[in-house]
């Protein structure tokens, strides 16, 4: 009997439906306790099945037929495409029959998608998505990078309680640290937004908070719940994968120079992959879009199976560390 | 005859007066048409300087008996430290004895000091500082990461125009390429800010603006002048060196892992300092503050001679190619 119960969106992403169906099988194999409902045009999903060797009982497919492009507007194409992989599979955990939702499609529908049909949790402002960046030590949570920009101070203390329940019980981290993001570590500094959320974070007793971050530091991950408006967490996500892309660019032409660099390339090179396998984001799973009725991750885009695997298996902690309940509690505390 | 003069503040920075000093001898040594104007306390500078041979009708000592911390509130500092190098030295540009002002002191007490002592060129709204930043192609201006937050569309209309003349006439990019920081390319993206900014900026006719730009992209160098708000603008800046100095530790612990990876290091040790010094802030001189009566330069704090001497030697072509006569005749088209 499996414990926690998957819808995944086996239409959505640059490698579906090949890859989203391997990182299906392969959770089912490595964990006893998922079982996945694998959502989209039952023929294709089949065929694709057809390729491995699992227990038939724990995947399940669902037929949709319809599918969400990367390109079309959310809003129209949630309420218009009723029958689309993506609707189909959120209408699961609607209705009770999953615990969570994986996709790795449009960003933009799977944020709407979830607000619209699983909803909000009754008290919480705004959903945010949260994902995991690597850093020196480890990863942190970046609190938030939705598409709802221009938020309150309200919603950026929920967003820091949320995303300090989700460190602790999800990732294990105990007693996460918590902070804003702040353009100097000094009381006086800040935009309006961080001078009002800064001393209703201090007054959080249910959260660590450690007062300020400075986009510098971000990287040395002595913090672990970075929270900040959509905007400025978009901007800090989008540019940590730019600039370490220009660096990895940079460092590969070195190795391409002359017949000495290219021997102290290959003499490097299974190091080097180590060390920036840490880096890789592909290694933590998708982000969680928090503070839903249910689980909805959202995985990259270009994900292949084994993010589309690792995404399954964190929904096992948010059920079993039963997180939504702690967000109500929390929510309860506040009143 | 020197046809450009700029007073230094030899007192200001982490390595003030030894590295101030020499970026001042060797800017003159370099550049013929340059006189500075050297600040601080006179027995400390005339000391420094005696190590080296210089022309002494190039550089003048000019005494201030006090000097401004990095820690100090900057409005109150420069209110009250009246006889302090980088006071004294503003007054320099503001009475018209210098046409440019560098310091490698408090951002906080240069932004500030320029703004009172300076002054704004009249209909100037906000001064932005604004750094070149380093790409894949070359450099990009970043406009604004002062310390002035959450700015209105006009003022970023205006660093706009401002970053692009000072990109076209000082640093030499031809058109330049204008984009605003946003979280997204479609028409519907952005927050408050950037939905006002961006119908204003399609209809500046005299700067090339092509749209958004994703901080993903920032760092291949598509666009040469990159506008956003203060607070974001900082949290690209420092975010960009943040994530640089990880890789940079990263790629080194790889190289000191075993015999094999140390030998592969000296093999890629030369290439690599190469490229990287491209990455490298202090080769692009300091951050101007545009929108002032005469020149105002931030370096780094931690800058060696070699950024002084950088920004000095940045004057020459503010002042040749009158960057403020430009901004001057931006403004009246405005009108």
């Amino acid at each position: 009997m499996a414990d926690v119960i998957v819808a995944v969106d086996a239409m959505g992403g640059d490698n579906a439906p090949v890859e989203i169906v391997k990182g299906a099988v392969d959770a089912v194999v490595l964990r006893p306790e998922i079982k996945v409902l694998l959502v989209g045009i039952e023929d294709v999903v089949k065929a694709e099945l057809a390729k491995y060797t699992y227990d038939k009982d724990r995947i399940e497919v669902i037929n949709a037929t319809e599918v969400i492009a990367t390109e079309e507007p959310p809003v129209m194409a949630i309420r218009r495409k009723k029958d689309s992989s993506l609707v189909v599979a959120l209408n699961q955990v609607k209705n009770g029959r999953a615990d969570a939702f994986v996709s790795a499609g449009s960003s933009g529908a799977v944020l709407v998608g979830g607000q619209l049909i699983a909803g909000k949790i009754k008290g919480i402002e705004r959903a945010p998505l949260a994902p995991l960046i690597p850093t020196e030590k480890g990863v942190s949570l970046l609190i938030d990078c939705g598409a709802n920009v221009d938020a309150r101070a309200s919603h950026l203390v929920q967003f820091a309680r949320m995303g300090s329940v989700y460190m602790e019980s999800v990732v294990g981290v105990k007693n996460p640290k918590v902070a804003i993001v702040n353009i100097g570590a000094e009381e006086e500094k800040g935009n309006a937004l961080v001078k009002e959320t800064m001393p209703l974070l201090k007054n959080c007793t249910d959260i660590n908070f450690v007062g300020s971050v400075e986009a510098r530091d971000i990287p040395k991950g002595d913090v672990d719940v970075i929270v900040c408006e959509a905007f400025v967490g978009n901007v800090i996500l989008k540019l940590y994968e730019g600039v370490g892309s220009t660096f990895m660019k940079k460092i590969k032409g070195c190795m391409y120079k002359n017949l000495k660099t290219k021997i102290g390339g290959l003499l490097l090179k299974s190091s080097l992959k180590e060390t920036l396998k840490a880096f890789d984001a592909s290694e933590h799973g998708g982000a969680p879009l928090l503070g839903l009725n249910g689980l909805v991750v959202k995985a990259h885009g270009n994900s292949t199976s084994k993010e589309i695997t690792n995404s399954i298996i964190q929904c096992i902690a948010f059920k079993k560390q039963q997180i939504n309940e702690k967000i109500k509690a929390n929510l309860l505390d506040e009143e």
